[in-house]
């Protein structure tokens, strides 16, 4: 545990440095820096196929499920596609710089509040080789040093994807400490990083429960926190039953494995159709759990068990449930929701708008899916996640959430009475 | 303990209870109720003072300070004050409701980003009682709900000033636990308290490094840090003699104990005229511990220890250092500072551009004093701390600070391709 204090003082040092380096370099050569590792990526396609070729071989050997190994697996499509996602946050708006607000006082100080760069950001991630290049992109075109550490099925291909980014970064002038990768699997490691107060400023991790809620518990760092999405869709009474029949199959059976799809469905006791609904999903291939209410609709429902409405299945099962008007609703979701993405369904105006008021949710919807929830959808250009907490950033975080600000005060000799 | 972690679940619970509740209340509404709020603490005055007076002989009892007697000290006028700044958050703009931004899809999915109150704020305080009202008035004006934990020396003021105020705003129709106060002396009650994740939102520690040290360790809800002020004024070479000696006086004594005082001098060594400089601040008193550089210029300095560059005196003592150039300034500064407030005094802008650029401190100063740095001199009203972490809120915290925001998505029935 020592040794790797240790390993995370040097890392946390040179990111440091990395980060104070950068801040001397332009927009412009920033994004000059992602577009020629993008370039690098495309380059080294020979040595990465062969990187994650080894860890394919390794992950077979130990028993990695069919979807996990899908996740490891990088050929020349998906490569292709890493490289594009990168000339793409290469491609974005860069917020640092832009000036929040201005205020001009009667002693004449100017107060500017600037963005600037969050500093060292750790990002503890688990299968998926991409988000090496996708979160040390999205932290380099916001001007941050990142600490990479992924899971160790996918250590090879990590390694070669980060030793290609860094080789076209440093081509471009960029310090090589900018973009660092923890080169070791044991998970003592991480227990490191996430001590790492003062060296790393916040740390985002990407993955499921058992990794967030560690992170959570050991970190002395600040978190940014990426709970689970229990996202719930109410069918008011007055929801127009196309939309309603739309949208929940839609937000439930489009991708079931991704964090905005519904969990729970709520259903007004007064809306007219729930018949159709519950039959459209069931009939798109929804395991539906209801309880007595929804179970008397249709036989092929199944009935929920307490444990339902707290469930994030990420599958084809939903739960159901009438409730008795959208004060019931927003109880529920209250008492079960996961403060991710909530969505009414409604043509009355007052009713959406007490949802949208009451529900405390990083993102509540009307009339739409909760499919939605995604960085690209909101026009943030990419997403480092979906942030559950209140603090720092919520919903989806992209590139605005990777800054802070510094206050930029300018007198001409001002002194306080 | 665990009387505690029950008590704290209790009043965590009551007061996100409250918190729900609040967001169906006006901003007008909770203006009325902090200006009721006001009034009752102008009618309480006969028993605030006998409270206080109690407070007053445990103190000279416990043998405090006379300086922390001061502190503790609440009379007619000063009970006034107390009032009236309540008064003045009441008047202050809500920033609850303002749409940060806006963004409509090329699907017509109608993205606005809302601001809404953090939730529920715990906030831990040493002696001052007048923290009791200021605290509870900027929470409640930005509709959060707060838990407050002061000094055990101010427990009977506290008490009633909290007693007071509750009876404002419930008269006024808001929920009785929008302001709670944990009224036990006990410092396990702390600990629940910074344990009390999901529960209480952001603790807020308010008070000495001991204070701010103990939550930042053992903290589980996100911290608002408010460190030192290790607060460095540098003097270019292209320095205005007469804004330079007026500043450095300024910063360092108008009022040598507060967070915003100018701690560190760094003088250029091509700086025509240091001798003049160090001159005024030996004249208005003050003890100047300097390198050798320094100490050559005038024989009433003392020599600087290694410790000195890490000390926030809080009194009329400045540590004085010689420099090379900006760059070395910015360098001492990244080793030694606190990333609160640097300034830098010159009439070279491109100079003051450096130092605004790669100084990494919560607020820049170019020509002014440090002591500036507060929230009222900003222009935001009042402010509950000054914020030396970089996530959140950074530099002077006011009401915009405790807020965060909820995307709203409207749409027409979209779903996700």
């Amino acid at each position: 545990m020592s040794d790797y204090k240790d390993l995370m003082t040097d890392m946390g040092e040179r990111a440091r440095g990395a980060f104070a380096a950068l801040s001397g370099i332009t927009s412009a050569q920033k994004a000059e820096a992602l577009v020629a590792a993008a370039s690098a990526l495309r380059h080294s396609q020979p040595g990465i196929l062969a990187a994650n070729a080894q860890d394919m071989i390794k992950g077979r050997e130990n028993g990695l499920s069919d979807a996990m190994l899908d996740r490891l697996m990088i050929d020349a499509e998906r490569l292709d596609v890493i490289a594009s996602a990168v000339e793409q946050v290469a491609a974005l708006p860069d917020p640092v710089g832009a000036i929040i607000d201005r205020n001009e006082r009667p002693n004449g100080l100017i107060m500017e509040r600037v963005r600037v760069p969050l500093g060292v950001i750790g990002i503890i991630y688990e299968s998926r080789p991409n988000v090496t290049a996708d979160a040390a992109a999205l932290g380099l075109r916001s001007g941050n040093a990142v600490i990479l550490r992924g899971g160790s099925e996918a250590m090879e291909s990590n390694r070669a994807i980060h030793a290609a980014m860094v080789a076209g970064v440093t081509a471009a002038g960029l310090p090589e400490h900018a973009i660092q990768l923890v080169q070791t699997t044991d998970r003592a490691a991480v227990g490191a990083m996430l001590k790492a107060a003062g060296l790393i400023d916040i740390i985002i991790p990407r993955g499921g429960k058992s990794l967030v809620a560690r992170v959570q518990e050991e970190a002395r760092v600040p978190v940014l926190a990426h709970l689970d999405g229990i996202c719930h869709t109410y069918i008011g009474k007055a929801a127009d039953q196309d939309k309603a029949i739309a949208i929940a199959v839609n937000a439930k059976m489009r991708r079931t494995g991704i964090c905005g799809a519904m969990e729970t469905l709520l259903v007004d006791q007064d809306y007219p159709a729930p018949g159709p609904l519950l039959r459209a999903l069931l009939d798109a291939g929804c395991e539906v759990r209801g309880d007595d209410a929804i179970m008397e609709l249709d036989p092929r429902t199944v009935s929920a068990e307490a444990e339902d409405w707290d469930t994030e299945y990420l599958a084809p099962i939903v739960a159901a449930r009438m409730v008795g008007g959208v004060d019931e609703a927003l109880a529920h979701i209250a008492d079960h929701g996961s403060h991710h993405t909530d969505v009414v369904v409604t043509e009355d105006e007052a009713v959406a708008n007490r949802f949208i008021q009451h529900a405390d949710s990083a993102i509540v919807m009307w009339n739409a899916s909760s499919q939605f929830a995604d960085g690209g959808e909101f026009g943030l250009g990419a997403e480092i996640g979906i942030s559950t907490g209140r603090l720092h950033a919520r919903g989806p975080v992209a590139l605005e959430g990777l800054t802070t600000y510094k206050w930029v005060v300018r007198g001409t000799g001002q002194i306080r009475p």
